[in-house]
């Protein structure tokens, strides 16, 4: 199932396919930070993920300054990190 | 000028006609925690503010979770908060 948490050697060999993610220090959470060419281009990915996120209502938290991303992915439901998240940080990596 | 820093004595005043903003501590900076219903217009919200932004060639640095949307209003080349900022943080305002 894709709300089950996932265990710690599923993540690990998720990640090692997923370029830039890690896991977060201290908490259950996947991380990565995005450059790109200016402002317009960080939106543009926004403004794509935005719309991943509704159809699979699955949100990311993040950051945005000027061209930089900052992307924090977990399942809150699930108190984990979920195939949901790996789908959607796979599907960010598929847009750069 | 609009890219003049602001001086403390303009900056309260200004903040005064502001619902929601104060100064950060530690920072230069002005800050307002946004609610909205849920992320649909969170991110609304967030596209009207980028077109803004582009335009005027003024970025707002941004975090966004689901329908919460916290931003940080600075001018990095003054140094400071300049009027440039204070009309931004009229413009968000005035959208909601």
């Amino acid at each position: 199932m894709a709300d089950n948490k996932l265990a710690a050697e599923k993540i690990d060999e998720a990640l090692a396919a997923l370029d830039g993610w890690a896991r977060m220090e201290g908490r259950e959470a996947i991380h990565k930070s995005f450059r790109f060419r200016d402002f317009n281009a960080a939106f543009g990915f926004m403004a794509k993920v935005a719309l991943y996120a509704e159809k699979h209502d699955h949100h990311p938290e993040w950051f945005n300054v000027y061209n930089r991303v900052d992307v924090t992915l977990a399942t809150h439901s699930a108190h984990g990190i979920t195939m949901r998240d790996i789908e959607m940080a796979q599907f960010m990596n598929a847009l750069i």
